[in-house]
């Protein structure tokens, strides 16, 4: 691109979060960089919005880079459409979510925020990808993310993702063996069960911590589970449009006759 | 079907809202019915969990009608796993959400309470509806939607829903014409137009609310927003499967040799 980019940078484990710091960097190699982030973490948010309280955000200063940065008070969701139709000056050339701390593959993009985020850019028209790092740890290894985020990144400004498309990239943790490659991959057949961790409080009252198990039976060899399992980077392009068209012709041989 | 089905029913608007109550009188007549929804309104929760703090959940004891009750502290997604996996004593035979104040077409889905209620049901491998009302206010009329819902559930009953496949269904508003029928659909390509209400605390801080409006360019006659302009209920079955498979042949054109 003859121009640098605008680049919208968000996240959901908030803004002092090492992956969102690592993201910063690399796009600020990049383009132009506007942090528009929520001030506390807001992981597991999936989309919500906040349409019963009030918004506030407070542009502040990084000791380091020549980014713009924004602490909101929102969810992911309410970041990029307050950066988008509030904060920004123009319409961003790009947003990019995360680095995740954990994994957003299979079913866990429904439940995530960093997911979200991208998702709202994509509704908005804007190119967007979601960056996760398969490590919960705030302290997890990010540097071998770099050299494919960054290239990633320049494949969706250079080439033509359609509006209604959004990538979602999981990168396996940190090891000497160092990553395989890149893998374009479907969303696996996978689910948590559930098995709440029931305790009773000082005050005798029962309550739940939610905890699960992570399961997949999704044998393909096409899955992002399977992609990250082997050692590769995994991108899925994730729609917005959930509409199970194979199935329309099915329902409409139901009688709804009253 | 030969025995009575067991029925979760749940909602985003919270255990005290008229849709709800509409909602537990209708699937009385069909099921035995278990109430498990949240204790506080949780419109445009989106598919959001609670992992960073603790559930509680408390058995109520209703006024009326035959149902067990319970009343809990997180969100629609949250009171779908408790009610499956701590509170029922056999897995549902069927998740109905809703009915909710307030139209979930198109967009909206991503960012409802309601909707992900039932695809949390739908994970589950429980055959499950969402159910909305084109009418926002509390003190609305459901009085007209009860047969079809009826219709609708029973359907769902008696036919095999796969389970991978969710019901979206919309309900216009009560007017005197009634409603023309029901119509299968796609999800219409619209969006949201965010306008901020800036404003400024007695402290002298600025403060936004989020406000909108919502645009459909999707001219299709076969979308949801089509239909219920137009009188009809609209079903769209959704999916939990946000790959763009269509696109995947794509992607793998692009060059990532680092």
């Amino acid at each position: 691109m003859s121009k640098k980019p605008l680049i919208l940078v968000t996240n959901d484990d908030g803004i002092t979060a090492p992956g969102l710091r690592k993201l910063i960097e690399i796009m600020n190699e990049i383009g132009d960089v506007v942090v528009v982030a929520p001030n506390t973490p807001q992981s597991a948010k999936g989309h919500a919005i906040t349409i019963n309280s009030t918004l506030h955000c407070n542009k502040i200063r990084s000791s380091s880079g020549p980014q713009t940065e924004y602490s909101c008070s929102g969810t992911p969701a309410d970041c990029v459409k307050l950066g988008v139709n509030e904060l920004l000056e123009k319409k961003p050339d790009l947003c990019v979510s995360g680095i995740n701390h954990g994994s957003n593959s299979s079913i866990n993009v429904i439940y995530s925020g960093t997911m979200s985020a991208a998702i709202e850019a994509g509704i908005e028209g804007i190119p967007s990808i979601g960056f996760s790092l398969l490590d919960y740890r705030w302290n997890a290894n990010f540097e071998h993310t770099k050299k494919y985020i960054r290239k990633i990144t320049i494949n969706v400004l250079e080439n033509d993702l359609p509006k209604n498309i959004v990538l979602n990239v999981n990168i396996p943790r940190f090891n000497k063996k160092g990553i395989k490659g890149i893998k374009i991959c479907r969303q696996a057949n996978a689910h948590w069960i559930e098995e709440f961790d029931k305790r009773i409080n000082p005050m005798g009252q029962k309550y739940y911590w939610l905890t699960g198990r992570f399961v997949n039976e999704d044998r393909g060899k096409d899955t992002d589970e399977w992609a990250l399992e082997k050692g590769y980077i995994s991108i899925v392009p994730i729609q917005f449009d959930l509409t199970a068209h194979h199935y329309i012709k099915n329902l409409n041989s139901w009688s709804f006759e009253i």
